[in-house]
Order: structure tokens, then sequence, then C-alpha cells
């Protein structure tokens, strides 16, 4: 038995080939499924089986395309109710790839139909070796269950039934094997590490340390991160299969006036997905901002409205292929074109930009030191839960996304600073403004970890390791 | 804590990042370090140690070549006795890489100084959460003890008490991180899963389930796979520290004529990489035939004179500079040439060939069902195990790399054909008779496993999942 | 004005791209026209014009393609007929590619379609610059006037016409762009230097120098290299429109069970384009052999069935896939797989092989001092004309390609020995006598180039320059 | 005989293989010499010629390194006085490669040592088949003969005599190889064709249809282009031989900390060679901005202190190293490390940093449409010829280079917008007055092309072909 650990940054997702001598196993697929036809042709083996722990929020998964390409057959949890063609299991459901046996233990919580495979090698011994936990059970963290708000609370009591009389009956020894990594958004704290056993998570898992059901279904359901909007949109995508990616439509180059056509169309935004420093120098008014090497996925998915086409702006064209492969990872299928030669043929072509002005550590510093506090408005724009760890006194929190509704409760006319952790969401968030009129809008670069480091605030505990994810948040930014 | 696991084929190696927020450690480094550096690069950590769990028998070892790039300390256990500048570590010790806490346990057994580490990630708890067993304890097996042949008994008798008095007494969950998996000759039956935790090991490895440590000493003491002769070399190249990579001779490109020039030199030697049936078609004569394709490093580090200069005969200079690379991992660094263009171009220039030719399955299969056996010796160049397990009756069992010496109980002017499990083998034991002047010598094409496959001999139990190794023997072949 | 010359090895064919300010012309393009598309990406021009000199004989033309892909229009001359969407062109037309004016120039004579286009570029002066010859002017020759057989003289009588009372009508200074260079068998004795001037050739090009046109006709349909098989096919594929590349069977991995079942269907051939040696080492039962590292397109395009689907044998896929490309190039459009793994997954198949024995430059050289000429058959496969220039004594001339039928001639049961200039043709030679049964057939590696190299006959004047191409017939092994 | 040109953007750069049968002739070889190995390796010659035309004022040429890397002659005309190694040559001196022959012919002119190869293949016919020009005749231009200011006329007299008395003298069927084409600035007005005939050059060049010596004097030594300050640093460079690449500082990539600690040295500049609009965003105070998207190599030989140690700013590190190896093409050999994450790491690092406000054509044109004009200065940053040929009304012309002292006519607290063709070099000039403590300075993105396009001025008639290079101003911004 061999098994293989598949790992996207920024969606923090994990999926596994699981091979026998013969044929193997995929759980929880990427949409692009290119990487598991190749190992498993280098591994000499068939991939007869593909299997969902259950219908993923996050990301559209590839379980239609890997089976529309390889003929394997796709297991899903009953209780999925999917559209498309696949093999509903249950409880004690006996999958056998070679000598490898998978027994499906269902474990409703993160999501009603959510289940876990228990993993024998017959060919070692009887016994569990490990657990493919979904989003059931992570490293360090559970998965959360309010992400169906309305039954929250019904799910995370299914949930504390199915990690106690469930996953935690298996043997200390019993290997996990989760969907997902530090930077997820299914949980609260994953740890950066990507596998665990039963027994040290029985022992060190935080949720699981709650022994109380109802302190459990408490901690469970409050003070959890926001949940993205593409989050019901992908489960509702998996559940009734996605597109197969060669009926997408194909990403063409477009010259400025070609661009400058298309994006009249109503029906059509404009996203640019360069950093924030070059968006902020010159892009096309009305156009969204969401980096490419901030984590793209996740706010793409988030923001975007996903019944619009899209046309990017990128730095070359090989920038412009990248983000159309991320945007179809979170299910906006409608990438269509993207503007030949950046913003520098847009410039040449003497068509209109707008800007967003940078400012340093040192620039913001000098303002809130002065009495200029009151002439503008500083806005933070990272999550709650960040904004309560540390913040710049007389700041306003309103988290990126949200600022698509709440730029209500700002004033158009006044000068508005935004900041966030590095820079990345705050400039989303300056795009978002710029749409809705917005005369005067800053960006912070370098955010809350430039203002800490130029010393103008003290470190928190938090933010003095950087690196490691400590909470979801600031992986929102930094992760991959 | 983040771990990110590195796996070489062919010597079935594994190595290790253990990264903290800031520092990681780097754990049996291959001697290739690029990899590590680029990896902490993108971690954005700094490599500060380098650990050695014991003196590596079957590769070169990349400790001193990363402290070299880094300036990063290597810990190496004080039992090892080493030249090169390191930090001695012995029972007890502890190293702090950021939270994480790396605890030293001796282990003598497969050598004389390994050493496990324990890892406690305090971040999460304060119990040991996984062990780097370098080859004290494998998936599926454990160190072999023999390498040292007078004193296998002894090494055998430790071997038992650090595995039932040492690892054995860390809880089941903690997860186990050994230096080598399937295919590796360090021990006899690794399996191909590549980590797994104290506990199934505890319950399934095999040798841990010999309670008696007579029986134990015994079982590990007899039936061993023989030890390819680099295996005492590496192991004193790594205790003096191997020489930098950028010290060691350039491969130059040959054209025919300064090619022959060089190999007229008795200190040199041409060693064939390619295929079989290039080979067997036309070499030059006196060649080494050793594939890349198949476990090259282990058979060239096996039968090549370490003392001697190589030229290279490839297939383009691409698979010159892969023989290059492989053959230094195995301390062989004296590398200097090869022919470019290859064979054809030896050819048009007119020099002289030798080959030996290729018999199908069915050809081998007509030569012992006729009267013919008498007239030519069919050799199986196999190891005894496999010899053992199934072969064709009145086969001689020669492995291969013994044929060095025993060519001698065979008759250089009798017909003589070769057999292994697909072919590489024979054919590295054919240019082993050709060089001591074999008139006559054949080349199995497919091996035993054609032959099985063509039915001409009855399926054994083992040869039915060619896959997956079940035993260190196939693998020679096939890893990688 | 900026031109951009393409050149394709082993078909020795030129394309151009001819741009101005803001569009461009392509003439003669390859078949895979990506490389076009992208320089006029790189160049920011438009491609609007496709020019077709002639109906080419030796390669499938990228006109259709390109034309589909862009949406340009295609020029090609009014004789061809051709059944395509077109706009038909003939004496005096004039094009104009922005301030680049091409005019028409019919030069019948290599066919009956043939024209050229003169250029000039208005913004730097009315005289003209360049003519496109296509395959009626080359560096050191003029196309040939033969391949319609029954019409030679007739067009080799208006080639001389269309030379002296067109092209020869141009001022010296007029540069001159071809189709091909050296290596072509669209004509003699074609020079390496790709571009040349009418000064020049009017003073040195030889056909230029015969004044008489009775002489000129004679020499020119006379003493002409054989003409390939697939000369008469392209030319009529070109004339009805390729078909587009995207229409066209994909490459299909097949393991050993699918392509033994798929071999077994008498509409399959099996085509080996791996080197001589692997070939004669162990190769499919029935297979023809053309080396990929030979001129592949030439040879495959000559002797492979046009009607048959096509099977691979190849060195790893990326072989599969460069024949492939080549293959298309010749008209084969129909290659609908390769064995994955190559021979050596066959082998362990178990399956049957067949065998070509190679002989060195001293094999043969005792061959033929000893009685033995008396006991085997020496076939030289080169043309008739690298046999007078030079031949072992004793060898008899059949080129590889006439041993299609002209095996016949030999004795399927006499030892067969075959040599050409390197190895390639012997060889391709070899695997067509296999087909029909021939017992023991040999292959001299190396061919005339090792046996003089090795000094075993004196070098002929000719063969003292391997590198330039002399005369078409080396060409035809070494060239790309 | 085998001609091979190579072509280098930016710098517009040609240089030759001149191939025969075994050996082969470099002509004005790249510093960067790879290509010229791997194509000798490709075609199976020996380099052993390398031919200098002249001592290239606007590169670094490649004789000293391919020379070591070769064992190669230098040829170099003996006026050169160079201190490397060479064998000096002078008019009427030949030089074989194998059946080629190559005469010298003395040119002065362009340079007082400029000579030309007059090439023969002797295989063909005795006559001139043509001659690599070097700087002495282009097509469409001949090369400047101003380099060296206070011997003008004295060097364009000899230039109208090399011209006529010598190259002239060859036959109209010769072909012209040039060293330089389109873009290149020792010329006015080359062509970007790239290769010519003596007889076309005769009847079209302009400079060679001035008939009087006088004027011909009179026209090339007014109205030149200025030349960049490399060019008589070239000149040394190559008259001394330049250093081995191996022997140049190593790129390190520098953290924020490290990167500004080095950056505090006197001796030390920082050098952002990022597009004008990620500039504009935040840069590091003091820094220069050349754009490696613009014409790097030529801006940054131009305004660079050649003494000084360069530390880059960059998009990823490839652009660092592509920077790198442009800067070393023209002489800037001291770049020795770049900020590893770019401005990103530098912002969350918090280190302070400085902008450039980017204006559209629109808010340019609202500026000059208003009263503004009186607020504000507007500085076209182009060359005064492309100033005459058309420029927005009060705008004041100072090049960008000039700048470096042209800064003093200016007012560093009035508001001061820059403007040039499409942006590079306006951002350049912001980038020199921002370190002369200019306040408030705008780029103009898009610059007077973007200006034309939004239709705010006139076409002139030489804006209205963008593409192919017109005059040498426009291409130092568009070319590669």
């Amino acid at each position: 038995m061999l098994l293989k650990h598949y790992y996207i940054e920024k969606i923090a997702h994990g999926s596994y080939i699981l091979a026998g001598t013969k044929s193997c196993a995929v759980i929880d697929p990427s949409r692009d499924v290119d990487l598991y036809l190749e190992e498993a042709r280098k591994l000499g083996v068939e991939i007869t089986h593909i299997l969902e722990t259950h219908l993923h929020a996050d990301f559209v998964s590839g379980h239609v395309e890997l089976a529309h390409r390889t003929g394997a057959d796709i297991f899903m949890p009953q209780a999925g109710n999917c559209a498309f063609d696949h093999v509903p299991v249950s409880e004690g459901d006996v999958l056998e790839v070679d000598a490898i046996r998978l027994e499906v233990m269902e474990t409703p919580g993160h999501s009603p139909e959510s289940a876990c495979y228990v993993v024998r090698d017959t060919s070692r011994g009887e016994g569990p070796l490990g657990v493919f936990t979904g989003d059931t059970l992570f490293v360090g963290d559970v998965g959360r269950p309010d992400l169906f708000p309305n039954r929250a609370e019904e799910l995370a009591d299914k949930l504390y039934h199915s990690l106690h009389e469930k996953l935690l009956t298996l043997p200390d020894h019993c290997e996990v094997y989760p969907a997902h990594g530090a930077g997820s958004l299914c949980g609260r704290t994953l740890s950066a590490k990507r596998r665990s056993t039963i027994g040290y998570e029985r022992r060190y898992n935080q949720p699981l340390q709650i022994e109380d059901k109802g302190d459990f279904i408490q901690s469970l359901t409050s003070d959890m991160p926001p949940a993205p909007d593409h989050f019901s949109r992908c489960n509702e995508i998996n559940r009734a299969g996605p597109a197969l990616l060669s009926e997408l439509p194909k990403l063409e180059a477009l010259d400025p006036s070609q661009f400058k056509e298309r994006m009249q169309d109503p029906g059509v935004i404009v996203v640019d997905v360069r950093n924030y420093d070059a968006f902020g120098s010159q892009h096309i008014r009305g156009a969204w901002h969401v980096a490419l090497s901030g984590n793209f996925p996740t706010f793409a998915g988030w923001v975007l409205p996903p019944d619009r086409e899209i046309l990017l702006i990128a730095e070359g064209n090989e920038g412009a292929k990248q983000a159309n492969l991320w945007a179809r990872r979170v299910g906006l299928d409608r990438i269509t074109g993207y503007l030949e030669g950046g913003m520098l043929a847009w410039a040449v072509a003497g068509q209109p930009t707008a800007s967003v002005r940078q400012l340093s550590a040192g620039d913001l510093h000098e303002m809130v030191q002065g009495e200029a506090l009151s002439s503008f408005v500083l806005v933070d724009a990272r999550s709650a839960l960040e904004y309560e760890n540390m913040h710049i006194e007389g700041a306003v929190n309103i988290p990126a996304p949200d600022l698509r509704t709440r730029f209500q409760e700002l004033k158009p006319d006044t000068p508005t600073v935004l900041i966030c952790s590095s820079g990345h969401r705050a400039s989303l968030g300056a795009s978002i403004l710029k749409q809705h009129g917005f005369q005067e809008v800053y960006n912070v670069a370098g955010g809350m970890t430039g203002y800490n480091a130029a010393g103008y605030s003290p470190k928190c505990s938090v933010c003095a390791n950087p690196h490691v994810s400590h909470a979801f948040t600031d992986v929102l930014e930094t992760t991959g």
C-alpha cells in the first residue's frame, strides 16, 4: 500500500492517492486532475475509485472531471443526494482496492452528509491503519459546523457525536488524513502540520478537549470566522456535478480596443490581479482588485459576482492563466479574456485610468499622530478577530468583503485610508470603495505587519510569529 | 510545526524538513541539497539544524554539503566518531528548533552509533508527536544489524533492546519517520507506505512480533540479502565527511577520438548506462553495463571499482548527467566524461564494438525445452532468495554482482544465457562475463517476469503482485 | 519591413514572415503554425496574407490551418486549381501588405503552377528587393522538373524559360528566398546556405550556367534522385486542403496487451522509430524501422503505406510525440497510439520479438576479406549516385525504399548484410527484408562512413567533407 | 557554407556564425557566448576564428570570453591597438575557414579602426558572396562617424571614402551583413530589415545617395542622436579586453534588512527595473528607475554611474537575473544583489517609500487645457528630434538622460510633469528629479503615444507607424 498526499496552497486543500498493487483510489480530488492521472501512470496503477468525504464548500471538487477522464466510479455519501452518476455509500459499506479495505463511517457535523473512510491494509493486518477524515477532524481542529447557519447547533451536536462516538473509537495509532490544513476557512485554528494520529489529536486537539457537549456546541457556533460567499455556491456545484474543464470558455488575449468594447457589456466585470502597488498606480475604473499573489482563490470566490463574465488584468499572460486556474477551483468558470500587454498597453492606447495612493508605515504614522485623524477615516479591513487582537486607535473595523455593502457606513467624500495585514485585502477594499464613488482612497502598503515592523505599535504575541499560521486570519493573505 | 518528506526512488531514501516558525531542521539529507535550500526559502525559514540519525551505509549523505551551504550545525551521534565539524549528541540531549523539541534516543543495532530523534511540538502539547527512526525502525521492518558481519549478533542483540526498551516505550500515537522505504537494502521487507505509527508497527511489524530475543537475533542474522560493496564504503565517506560537489570533476563531452584516447588509460573504465537492448546491440568492448533505467545507483555502487575514473556511454547528454548525479549519491565521484553522440557516433567513427544477443521468453522456452540445455549454461543472476522462490529447472544461481569473481565457475567457451527479473541485472552479468572473455553470451529480455507472463511457468504467489514490492529483490530492478 | 526566416531541418523547408508595420504575410507555411502566430503576436502585427508559391510535393503545407486560425486569405497560383477557399493569383497580380508590394511572377517548371513573388519595399524605393522563389530557384540549384514523370521534358522546357526570361531579368541585387535548402529532394545539389541573390546565382548556380536549352532539359531530366512516394501524395493533399490538426486522431498510450490487440487488425502497421541499435536488439515482428534520429519524415513519407493506421514504438512518450509531429508534416495523419514503456514493457509482458544483428566496420571487413563473400549477400541500400561514387566491391545496390519490391531479387534463406551511409537506411531495409521472411539479416552500424573512417577503403573526394551536404543523398541521413 | 544570424533586441546587435564543413568563424560575438558554443556543437564544427569588425561602442563584445572558452584566435583590425591576445589584421589579409575565404577591407569612418570582411565561398566560385560590414554600412543607413566628437569631420571624410571607394566597389549581388539593425544608436535611421545587398543599398540607402563629399560630411555630423555615455566606455572595455563572466560578482538575494544595510554604503546605488506603474506606486527613496521592459541596456548603460555597486529592485528573481544579463552586455559589471520579495517585502518590513503619480492621457489633457499650465512644468523627456517632430505646446524639452545635469533648469518646488513616448523614459527622468529633491513629480503613463491615441493631438506622419522603427528615437522605448 502506498499513500501519496497532494496539497494545494491558498485553499489549503489536501487530496490523496491510495494505491494498491494494480488499482488506486483518489480521495477528495482537486478539479485539475492531471496530477492524479500522471501519478497513476507513473505508479503503473489504474484509478478505479474516486472517493468524496462530503460536498466541499470551499472549492470545486474534481470528482466528475476525474470520472470522465478515467471511467472510475465516484463514491459519495448517500446523504449528499447528488445529481451526477455515483455510487452512494453509507455506514459500514466497504470498498476494496486490491488488498486495501475502506470502510465508510458516517460522521455528520461539518455538513449533514460528511463521512470518513477507515483504511485497513489487509496485507499487513486487520486493524485500522488510517482514516480519511475529510473536514470532520483536522490536525489541531475540527470542521466548523456553522456553514448552514440555521442548522449550526444541530450540526454541532451531530459533530460532537461523530467525533466522540465514531472517530475517537479508533485506536490511538490510527493515522488521520484530513482534507484541509492551516489557512482553511473550514475550521478555525488548523495546524500547519498536515497529518496526525487519532491518539495525538485525542490528547491535544483543542475542541476534542471540551467534554461537555453543551460547551462544545457553544464553542463551535460562536466567534467563527466569516464564511465566504462561495462556500454555499461550491457546495451546490459539487452536488450538481461541476462542468467539465473542456467545456469552459477559452481565455482570449484582447487588445485594448477589443477589451474596451467587451467591458462595456453590463454583464462583464474587470478583475485586476496584479500586486497592489501596480493596481494602485493605474487601473481601469471600476475594476475589482484581487491580487494573485495574495489568497486569490478565497477572495475571488468570496467577493466576485459569480453570474458575471470576467475579464482579467494581469502581469503577462502567464499571470492570466494562473488566475483562471485558481478561479475555476472556486467555481468562477466565466473568465473569458485578458488584456494583452496589460496596463502599459492600455496607457499607450490613451485610455483613462484611476489610482489608489499607497502609504508607507511611516506615512500612516505621521497621519495618525497629527490632528489629521479627524480629517480622514481609517478602515481596518481585516477580520473582527484580527482587529480585536490589535489595532490602531481610532480605526474602524470593516472586513474587506463586507465593504461590498458596508461602504454605506462611510462617506465618499471623506479621505479614506484602508489597512489590513500586508496590503492585499485593504487594496481589495479600496477597489470596492472606488466602485462606489469614493474620491480619495489610500492603501497602507505592508499593512499592520509593516506598521509593527517599523516599531509604531507593540507586537502582539500572535503577530510575533508571522510564519506559521496561528490563526485563520493572517493566513488569508500569507498562505501560498 | 510543518513536516516535509522527501523521497528518492531507487535508493528509497527518505529525508525530512521539520520547520518551526523561523527555523528548520533537515534530517538525513541527500547529497544534492538544492531542494532543501529552495524549500526553506519558500517557507521563509532558515536551516539551522542538520540531523543525522547514523552513518548511512547505502548513500552519501548531504550533511557536510548542507552545512557548507548554510552555516547550520551538524548534529551526529557521538558514537559515530566523525572527522568533520559537528555537534556530537547522546542519549537525552535536547535540540530546540523554535517551539519544537527533539530529544536524542540512542538506538544501536542497525549500526553501533544509530540514534533516533523524538519530536515534541511544545506549541501543541508535551507528549511525543513523532520520531525520526533512521534505519532502526522502518514501516514493516527493522534495520538489518548484519552490515558489520563480525558484529552481527552483538548488534542484533542491541537492536532488540533498542526496539523493545526504547522505541516501543513511545506511545502508540507517535508517528514514525524512517530513513528508507520499499526497495532499500538496509532491511529485508520494507513496506511501500512511507510513514507509520508506533502503535501500528507494534502490532503488525513482523520482526517486532518475535518476542524471544534469541529468535530475533537468529532471524535478523540469517537469510539476509547480500550487502552491496559500497555499503561499507559510504559508511566511511560519511564518517570522514564527503567531498563538496563543487570540488568534484566536471563532466566533459568527448568525441570518439578523445574518448578512445582516454579509455586507453588503465585507470579508466567505461560504463554503459543505456537500456539492455541498446547495450546488447552494440557496445564498447570491456564496458560495464549498468542501466540507468534499472536500479542504477545500487548496482553502480555495488560493482564498479571505486578507485577508477569513469567514462560514460548514455543516450544523450541528459542521460549522462543523470548517471553522474546518481553515481555521486553512492560515492562514485570520479565520472569525468561521456561519449558525445553515443554509440551511433562511435559506429560512424568506425570503431570496434561487441554485442550480447537478447532472447525473448519464447526463445528461451524453446531452448530449455529442447535437448539444448546440455549445450549451454543458464545462469540465474538474481539473488538467492528470488532463485529459491521460483526458478527454471537447470538454472545455476549466481547473483549478478557475484559474477565479478564467480565467473570462474563458468566456462568462457560455453554459450551462456543469463536471466534475472526483467533484464537489467542479467545484462550487467553479461557485461562482466564479456570482460572475462566469454564468447557467446545471451540476455533474456524481460527476465523471469516475461517468462512467467508468457505462461511458461506457474506464477508463484510472490510474483503475482509485480507492482508493490513484496521482497527486497524485485525492487532492485523495478523501483523508481 | 522585417523578414523572418523559419527553417525546418530534415525536410529542409524554409518559410517566411514578411512584416510591415501592422500586417504581415506568411509565405509557404509549415503545417504546425504556432510559431507564426506567436511571432506575429510578438511583432504586434496581424497575419493578413498566406502565400503559397506552389503545391508543395514534399510536405503538407500549413496554408489551410493558418487560414483557419487567423482568418487570413490564402493566395495560390490560379493554375493550381485548388479546392479550398483561396484567392487565385496570376502573372502581374499585386498584393499589398502595408507599404510592401508583392508581385506575382508565374514560373512553371518545377510544377505546372509554380510562381514567385517579387518584393518591393515602397518605403525605401521602387526597385525589387527580393523574390520568394519557392522551388523554382534554390541556392546553388533549381527545382527539379521531373516530379511528373510523363511531363518532365515539357516542364524542364518551361523551367528554362521561367528562369532565363523571368527570374534572371531581376536585377543582380535582388535577394532570393527559396522554399528549400540543403538536403531537400526537390533539387539535386542545394547549398547549405539558405538565401542568396539573383546576381550570385546568375554567376555560380550550376544549372543556370547551361546556356543551351536542350542541354538544360537533358541535364534536368536525367540522373535525378528518386522521388519519394509521398511527393505526389502531398501534392494532392495540398491541392485538396489538408485536414485541420484539431481533427486528427489523438495519440494514445497503450499497454502491451492493448497494443497487441490493436496490432492484430490488418489495417494497422507498427513503426519503430528508435535508433537502429535498439531496433536491432529486439523489436516486434513485422515492424517497420524508420529512425527518428535519421531523416524520419522523408523515409516515413516515402515507404509507409499511407492508408494504414500506425502504432509507434519509441523511446519514451516524447519520442512518440515527435514522430507524430514529423509524420503529420508529410501527410501521415493516422498515427493513433504508441507502446507505453516501449520494448522493455513488451519484453516484461513475455511477448515475442525479432532481431537484426549489427556489424561493426571491422566485422564487415573481416567478412568481405575472407572467402565469406560467397556465403552472404551484401546489399548497399544507398542511392544509385552514392553507390556509384564509391562502394565495396561485390556489393549489390538496392536503395532502401526499393527493397519494398526488389526484395524479390534476393533470397530469404541467404544471409544478407545491409549497408548505407551511417546505418539508418540499411536498418530500414533490414526491417523490410524481415517482413518478407528473410532469416538472417545484418546491419552495418556506422555504414560506409564508419567503414571509411576505420580505414578500410579510400576516402572518395565527396565523402571527405561529411558536414556540408555536397549531394542530396548523404543528407538524407545526416540532416537535422 | 552556412550562415547563421543572431540578433539581440534592444541593443539591436547582429552577430554571425559562418560555418564551413569542419570549422566556423564567429563575427562580432555577444558577451554571452553560450549560444555560439551550442550552435557549433549542433553543427558539428569547431569555432576556430573570432572576428571583430571594430571596437564596438554600444555593447561589450564576447571576443575575449569566446576565445577563453574555445581557444580560438581573435582577429581584430590592427588599428585598434588592442591589449588582449589577438591576431591583428589589415587591408588585404586573408583568413581561411575551410573553403571559405575572408578578406580584410579597411573601412575607417564609424571608428578609426573599422574594417569589413569580404566573404568568398571557393566551393561555389571566386566572386565575393557577402561582406560583414560591422558599423560601416547598415541596411538603410551608414555608421555614424561622430562618436569621437573632435574627430567627427575627419572620420566622416574617411567614411565617405570607405563607402565609395571600398564597399561600393563590390558587385551589386554581394550580400551585406551589418552588426546592427533598427533601434541602434550607432546610426540614425536603420531599417528593420536585417540584411541587404550592395546593389540595393547603392540605390536606396539615403546617405549613399549624397554624392558630394562635403554634403555627406555635413549631413553625418549634424543632427545626430546623442551618444549615450557608455559608448566611449564600452569602446575602452573592448579594447582592453572585458572581464570574464566567471570572474564577475554573483547576484545575491537580500532580505529587506540586508538590503537596507548594503544600500547605506555610499558606493552603492539602487536601481529599480520594474514597470513605471509599480515604480510610481512605491519605490525606495533615491532609487534610479530604468524599466526592464523598456530599452533597459541602453538607458542603464547611459545614465548609471559605472563605478558604483548596484542593488536591484525587480519583479521576481527572474527579473533580477535578466537585468543583470543586460547590464553586463553594456559593461555594468558590478550588480551584486537584489531585494528578495521585492517592494512587497520592503513594505511588510515597514520601510519608508516614495512615489511618483501616474497621469493618464486624459488627466494631462485636462491639466494643459485648464489655466493649470502656469502652475506646473511639463517636461518632454524625449530626444530633440522627437520633440521637434511633434510636442505639446508649452512643453520644455529635456531628454531624460540630460536631466542628470539639467535638473538645475527646473525648480524642485514646482509640480513637474514628465512625458516621453510611452512612459519609460519619463519615469527615468522622474527618478532623477526625485533624487534631487523635487517634491511633486508626475509621469504621463502611455506618453505621447497614448496622448495621440486618445485624440488629443494630431498624429504626425512619423507616429502613425508605431511598429517598424522610422527613427532611432521611438525605438529606444519600444524595441525588444
